[in-house]
């Protein structure tokens, strides 16, 4: 299933992507798309219904982001093998880990803001995993059994935030609007192999970034266990984990986003987003 | 008003502290504490209330967190100017900022609960500031016209996850149990100065930290005012303000908690928080 929510912000509500891609309403069988709708006992029940006897939603309404309530944005930093080669970094003997404010999260399609005083807002492509049930000290060989889904994540950067203004990087990553997330949560059943999910990102009908999940360091069910390890993963969470390589910062000389660019990206299997870039009131 | 939420975990009920140090229900007034109802309009009602007229609440009931639905618990490192003199760092030329996990908060009376594989689980007593209103760019002058109020926040830490384990401190400020927060939100207006606040950590009886928030490097309204640049602060958010110093990871030798000790913290003002340390299962 592809679910997803549509509507104003604040007032989504719970839609499902039928076969003509058409919006289906929802809002008959759940509250929302989060927190205990994810349970996979829950997203069974929806995956009994027959969309075409559901009210289909007319127009094109704003879809929000594909989730509801998250609780814990998790990312996951430098966790791609060519990524770290380009960087001429060393790939991490661990998974670096770091966390966006869930005040930045958008819809796909929502404007990205650049912050008063930013001169380096840079883009970043990420497979994101929902968390369907609550994971605590789970092992790898069973971490897939509390995956919900996955989704597009947008890993909006703001990099003299990020790395030079003091410590850590939340400063960089917290910003309204840089986090998109969406269209749609894929539950997990529809995708064969998410490490082999081809991604890529345009600006201004550019390609920046274009890759694979295959080179993805520290894996989907690697990283849930990992991250059980250090705390519970609740249902609703979403674990963004990290970019391949073609980030603005990267480049030679480098290149960061101003207002009037558009940003296009998408994932295999997973949809697409698009952005108008625009400077914050 | 210190108001509080009382009864199991999930499923407290909203509260009020009257001048005898019981509690009064508030359940026929707000759904909770939290977002909405930390409105400065919203508070302003429940002082309107006379205590006496509340359902008194009978017996100890367990005391929850003081705030509920908190989306970002957003910290501030290395704040007090005694604890970068003791620890030999400069202090920092602008606010360090990092988060730690909404599902690490617990009440202040709950047991503080060792991950497993630590073994430098360390103790923070923090000033907590509830934000009641959303701030964003908001001036120093008007930042506290967003502030709610005031907790106690224990900033529990792991030092080797935070430290020794690659990159960003995210996973050892975010373990479930690290993040006490009460007894109570002590609305702004009882607290006639947030930098004049004597605050305390006892290990087993064991003064261990003694300080003030005189010492504080960014104040209150400094970094309310400061985050806002970088995110839009939401009623709820909590911002935990940085340690004074004496904690176990600064001693010579080093002294980190163990199973069967037991933490008591307090800020003038804020009440006390006290926690079994227990192994995690």
């Amino acid at each position: 299933m592809k679910l997803l929510r549509y509507g104003e912000p604040g007032a989504e509500k719970p839609g499902l992507l039928d076969a003509e891609g058409g919006i289906r309403d929802l809002s008959a069988h759940v509250t929302d798309i989060g927190g205990a709708a994810l349970d996979p006992a829950a997203l069974a029940e929806l995956a009994k219904l027959d969309p075409q006897t559901l009210p289909a939603v007319s127009g094109s309404p704003r879809i929000g982001p594909c989730v509801a309530n998250v609780g814990k944005f998790i990312c996951i930093g430098l966790n791609y093998a060519d990524h770290a080669a380009e960087s001429g970094l060393a790939v991490p003997s661990e998974p670096v880990v770091f966390m966006k404010a869930s005040s930045a999260i958008v819809g796909p399609d929502d404007d990205v803001l650049i912050p008063r005083g930013s001169e380096k807002t840079d883009w970043e492509v990420e497979l994101g995993i929902v968390i369907g049930r609550k994971a605590k000290y789970v092992s790898e060989a069973e971490a897939m059994d509390y995956v919900a889904g996955y989704c597009v994540a947008h890993d909006v950067s703001e990099r003299a935030f990020q790395n030079e203004r003091q410590g850590q990087w939340t400063k960089g990553k917290s910003c309204d609007t840089f986090g998109p997330i969406g269209p749609w949560m894929v539950t997990k059943d529809e995708i064969a192999d998410p490490q082999q999910l081809g991604m890529w990102l345009k600006v201004n009908g550019e390609t920046m970034q274009n890759g694979s999940t295959r080179t993805m360091v520290y894996q989907v069910a690697y990283l849930v266990s990992y991250l059980s390890q250090f705390m519970s993963l609740m249902p609703g969470d979403i674990i963004s984990t990290g970019t391949p390589p073609g980030v603005g910062m990267g480049m030679k000389p480098q290149r960061f986003l101003r207002a009037g660019d558009v940003i296009e990206l998408g994932i295999e299997g997973l949809g697409t987003q698009k952005q108008n870039v625009k400077a914050d009131a």
